[in-house]
């Protein structure tokens, strides 16, 4: 089953008019359980359930303005984006999914507010904030969960952007995947902090696309991947509902490190490690072993994420002098908003 | 069933009048497949096979001296060991598995060519050559097999090193364990070469006895680790037959990581790497992406061990100036002397 057969059964019958214009903002998110392997590659179905929590004003924003002409207009940051690189393809190609072929082509408008590539998911909140751009121009009025399967299909992880806070995205078994969506959670932590630590810049060599194929192709411990993460899930769970930070900060910890275990034990080997990471875990244990409640999380990037409650906030800084702190709920934006 | 058990079962009735003396040599071995897990913690018998390939004259020499008195006295590379040191009691306690009550002390002189500790399994060479200056002193006799049996309770990867060249430990399935000893290759391999990169000397925070059963108790990625291993060893064994060095080295460098994955997805998390084996491996990769056939093994601690054929030996020398090859073929020494 391909993305544009599945969409076009839950769109309205012919494209509505669209507006004038429509503007919307996506968190991007960190999962505390992690998303790692597809069931389809086409639709972007994972092989386990994941678990995140959204960045508050850390996201995307994308406006989009129906245009003449024969060609959409991309602009990145306030800069226009060659139509033939994979940014801009990827963007028209989803577009494109939406719209009858008499539409009338569009501009696109995105800023990012973090960091493009480097392990911050801005395709997560990028996909998910151009698809509530779509459903409000062209007024489709679509259920939140609907707009996280269709954002679902341009990034797994966007599915996760539609909604803030602390999010589940389901896996589903249809095999129109429709069922594979998130549903956000009602409980808030506000003394839930997110510490980013940049440790390089850099593009990585191997995206995440890629790399959870090859590990799903080489690694014989993937294997037992879907039972870390389905376990995990449970237990995110219960310490989201029972506040308990140090199994919260201890679950998405060894779910992060498992997920690197597995495409450690990929071939080629896939490290995204940099001799920098290792040394900043190394200081997050010293710190755990001296006392402080803090953990933390990586993705498919040198990077590393610090988990810790507000009380732990000045440590976290004093240690880490570069640290930018988030607060996931400390001006809770209404769920599914945009 | 304990050590003392299954040994005595092996031995002549009554311990022998010893010799005046013996001497015996055992070399270091480094595993290709490396040995991950328990199935009996008393017997160390091992979860999957393994194999490895010696170190020649890196080693262990341990000579056994039969005295007057009512202590064993340990001498470590010339030095006196204090008996109640960890050292000194494991060293005691295996004697005592092969001497009646009766039995004159002895003295015991061991010493190393290779480092202590930091990931050159001195315990195993260590406790070969202890096996094998047992079997000479007391006059046994014993089958190399049963030596290597016997070597496996002091040490897992002691069985290995009962014999010179590639060797496979088979892991066996009698509840004695008298059947998960090593067999030595009859292939050689002139051109074969290992690189001992120490990066640090430091003695490691947890020992591989601890850390392999951490691994096994709080890892789900353990559960696909067998199959792993296994898989590896079929790959291994028909490399060496058919002299295939990049098979060789692709195989083992996927089983090592494979292995540190296992650790790096236990709780606590179990990582041996410092920054430098980080850079490291980011610099054999190179290599080997600029053509160069270059692999890695690493085992429970931050060094790596270069694996390549005597035609890269001098950019292996060029790129780690510290580097101390091996030949494990050089100079062959005959199977199981001692």
């Amino acid at each position: 089953m391909d993305k544009s057969q599945v969409i076009k059964r839950f769109l309205p019958a012919n494209t509505p008019t669209p507006d004038d214009q429509a503007e919307a903002f996506a968190a991007s998110n960190i999962a505390l359980c992690k998303y790692w392997g597809k069931r389809d590659r086409e639709l972007n179905l994972p092989i386990n359930p994941s678990l995140s929590v959204s960045l508050a004003d850390l996201g995307t924003r994308t406006r989009l303005t129906p245009i003449e002409g024969k060609k959409d207009k991309i602009r990145l940051n306030g800069k226009v984006v060659n139509g033939s690189s994979s940014f801009a393809t990827k963007i028209v190609e989803f577009l494109d999914l939406f719209r009858s072929s008499k539409a009338a082509r569009l501009q696109v408008d995105t800023h990012n507010s973090i960091p493009t590539a480097a392990g911050l998911a801005s395709s997560a909140s990028g996909f998910a904030a151009l698809t509530k751009a779509i459903n409000q121009l062209y007024g489709f009025d679509l259920d939140p969960a609907i707009q996280s399967a269709f954002a679902r299909m341009g990034s797994g992880s966007a599915s996760r952007s539609i909604f803030d806070g602390f999010v589940e995205w389901q896996m589903g078994v249809r095999e129109d995947g429709m069922d594979s969506h998130a549903v956000p959670f009602e409980e808030s932590w506000p003394e839930f902090r997110i510490g980013l630590l940049t440790l390089t810049e850099a593009e990585k060599t191997v995206g995440s696309r890629s790399g959870m194929q090859r590990t799903l192709e080489t690694a014989h411990l993937y294997q037992s991947w879907p039972l870390q993460a389905c376990a995990d899930l449970e237990k995110l769970k219960q310490a989201i509902r029972d506040r308990n930070f140090e199994i919260l900060g201890q679950t998405a910890e060894q779910n992060a490190l498992s997920m690197h275990a597995t495409m450690i034990a990929s071939w080629p080997p896939l490290l995204y490690w940099q001799p920098e990471s290792v040394a900043t875990m190394q200081r997050i244990w010293q710190l755990r072993e001296s006392g402080v409640c803090v953990y933390f999380t990586m993705d498919a990037g040198p990077n590393i994420k610090v988990l810790f409650e507000a009380g732990q906030q000045a440590v976290i800084e004093q240690t880490f002098p570069q640290v930018k702190v988030v607060s996931p709920f400390a001006c809770q934006t209404p769920v599914a908003s945009g």
